[in-house]
């Protein structure tokens, strides 16, 4: 019976600590499914102890097990398929050691980014990681899928921030690689495989974390461009002239910034009729100094004719209204259905792709509507498409998806800059892998994990 | 016969490009050790074709390969053991892309380090990687062993500026992951395997680096210390005042000044009784503003007492004067035997560290000279041991390794902060690295070479 290893989990999980019958109807996929786990049980361990018995015993009777964190993945990574065991780690969520000297703390996987942020905040330093779903995400979830958001460009994506990590194997071995250093070429840097494998090869159940000194200065401005050249010459001279404290440069396209600001939606701080709107911030440890450069770098922009206006948030309250513009993106997706796009590119390549990409979908579908937006820095844009016309749901995504992702393979695009592949992107990876790394991952994987039980089908199927 | 392979790498290698007889007895194993090679043969293939079809002969007839880059690694890596065929990269040195929007180019292995700096650099663009070795060090070498180096901790080591690449492995099978994106979350990230393996797991034939707009200021200053904590409030300010702009922050212990500086040697900016100095440099992009805010954060660290002296360089020639006495160590290292070390601890342990390591070397031997420096910021301490007692040096040497490394393991330190394991440091690679970690990278390297042909016995022995 395929249950038959419950009563074995319950001896090994500690009490409480195993999930079944009634209690279990209330756990869910998650943020965006709500609906019950498919889950035989959830096990949520408390110490390391119970971890490695329970993952040593499901290895044992070649129990395939689903890792999860805060449950907020886009692409379905966490959520347990029919047969599995989940393996939360919720009840491991302690920030252990924080060094002031060395700005690095330790926490266990299930403490939520919040957590962890609030925490560095409070000493005057920051953990350069945010996203929207900061309040549920967890760190070890952050690092099993290399969590971006809107500072990559400045801090890089969480890989940058983990200078050591513990992970359990699928046997339940321990491996242990807590460094604590910027520099160690002590042999392979086996971290690097934990980092977004998307809980694949191990469970990340602890990291030293790098901290950084949190800024003290803040500045932000909306900026309108006339064309997409305008805008690559407003980030080449941020770059320039502002250096690492630019921390944010999101941009939109005109009819995303239109729809934004409709009548019944976020006020329009500046004209809508242009093609381009970006973001920028800058944060900083000179608060008048950092000011006088934004300004006379806003200035250069006018004065160049990069940009063809610009507001600048004169307070925090004008500040977070123009990031509701970015963010709170209710308005534009009110009509459904629609597809939300996370790939990356070279920035170089980004308005050739567009304009195939609006052509396609245009010919095809003349009423669509088609949201630009995305961290262009990193070369990261997100698209809302709104097909507005007749079809099933699937249908019209699977006609998006071959727009999107096959446009994108002629410009080295990948079809998951942040979000990762779980289940949902797996058969669009062959657009951006080739036929060898997809083989080398696999080997690997065969390698850590023999008998495919940790996250099996996540990433690609063997 | 063992030379039985050679007439087919000639066959395959293209006219030219296999060095055997006379022409290799000109071909010494490097910088540091100019005795002749011991390989068999020296191949020097001009193409990815001519490198796979090598690199399948070896491995169809079991023949131990090494990689050479430019022979300047100091732990003999590179070095050709007895029997073994050395592939040197020298002859594929092309920078073969550049895009000015992305920041980006594509180089391929045997590019030298200086070579890509100074194309960026005509191109108002960094790439911010630099050792001593520039001129002759190549960047698959940088890359293979995750070279550091002054700038870390503002711009991270290599692995930061790889953003893709493409490997050869050792049955010759091109493995090609060339991203070229800060963000790109599609399944495993491969060439995290190739960077820092120092050649074991494949050979990186080129690869995407990733530039960042050359910096338009530079501030320089020496500044002198009374004690290890009061450096340590130095550098915390330093970050908490300067941010990234932060470029170096190098220190030296009172010995090594003193000794640096003494009458026949470098010129003394500020006076040599101190216990430490620091060297803080920054480059950033305003160059008005950057004074300032460097000139403000001097004066603070007079008024909080932190600094007990300083002097700022008033110009580039001071700035590299002030940069010899850290720089040019021919003065403090005349006297020999002398040993070098490369360590890595978090900040928080040093002084403990120092404390207890000069405690065991001056209790054995009174009169040695230990001189202390390195990139503090990184947690990176270097160490010259001039132990002036009798004994050969082979056994002088191993009594020092057993201080500075035993010392290492209670402070989670790591026997080599950038120069990498090699040869070399094999016998010290468990003071820093679990068995369960060494299990994990030997099944790595089975699976990836499973007849260890790619620079066999580097790192550790299987």
């Amino acid at each position: 019976l395929p249950d038959a290893i419950l009563p074995l989990l319950a001896e090994l999980a500690g009490a409480g600590n195993l999930i079944t019958g009634e209690p279990l109807t209330i756990r869910t996929n998650g943020y965006w499914d709500t609906s019950p786990t498919k889950a035989m049980a959830v096990v949520t361990p408390q110490t390391l102890i119970q971890l490695q018995a329970v993952l040593a015993c499901c290895h044992q009777h070649r129990q395939a097990v689903t890792i999860q964190g805060g449950l907020t993945g886009t692409v379905r990574g966490q959520v347990a398929q029919p047969g599995e065991i989940a393996i939360s780690l919720e009840k491991m969520s302690t920030i252990t050691h924080f060094n002031p000297i060395d700005k690095t703390l330790i926490a266990e996987a299930g403490c939520t980014l919040q957590q962890i942020q609030e925490f560095a905040r409070d000493r005057q330093l920051l953990l350069p990681i945010d996203i929207g779903a900061r309040g549920s995400c967890t760190i070890g979830g952050n690092i099993a899928t290399n969590a971006g958001g809107m500072e990559v460009l400045r801090y890089g994506m969480m890989r940058n921030h983990v200078l050591g990590l513990e992970a359990v194997l699928a046997d339940g071995t321990l491996v242990s690689a807590m460094n604590q250093m910027k520099k160690n070429n002590t042999g392979y840097d086996l971290k690097q495989l934990f980092i977004g494998s998307e809980g694949t090869l191990g469970i990340v159940i602890k990291a030293v974390l790098q901290l950084q000194p949190l800024p003290t200065s803040r500045e932000t401005a909306l900026i309108a461009c006339r064309s997409f050249t305008a805008l690559t010459d407003v980030l080449d001279s941020a770059q320039r002239s502002l250096g690492e404290t630019l921390t944010r440069f999101e941009i939109m396209d005109g009819d995303y910034f239109r729809a934004q600001t409709q009548p019944e939606g976020h006020r329009a701080p500046l004209a809508d009729k242009h093609d381009w709107y970006a973001l920028a911030e800058i944060a900083g440890y000179s608060p008048e100094g950092d000011r006088v450069q934004f300004e006379t770098w806003l200035e250069f922009l006018l004065a160049a004719d990069h940009a063809a206006d610009i507001v600048i948030a004169s307070n925090q309250k004008q500040r977070e209204e123009l990031w509701l513009i970015r963010e709170n993106f209710d308005i534009a997706i009110a009509e459904k259905p629609f597809f939300l796009y996370d790939v990356s590119l070279p920035i170089s390549a980004m308005e050739d792709y567009l304009a195939k990409l609006r052509g396609a979908i245009h010919c095809q579908w003349p009423g669509a509507k088609i949201y630009t937006l995305g961290h262009m820095a990193d070369g990261n844009l997100h698209f809302f498409i709104s097909p507005r016309c007749s079809g099933s749901e699937d249908e019209l995504k699977l006609r998006a998806d071959e727009w999107v992702y096959g446009e994108l393979t002629a410009f080295s695009g990948s079809v998951s800059a942040e979000h990762g592949i779980g289940i949902d992107k797996k058969k669009c990876l062959h657009h951006c892998r080739s036929a060898e790394e997809l083989q080398l991952m696999k080997s690997i994987k065969r390698l850590m994990d023999p008998y495919n039980l940790l996250n099996p089908g996540r990433i690609f199927d063997l």
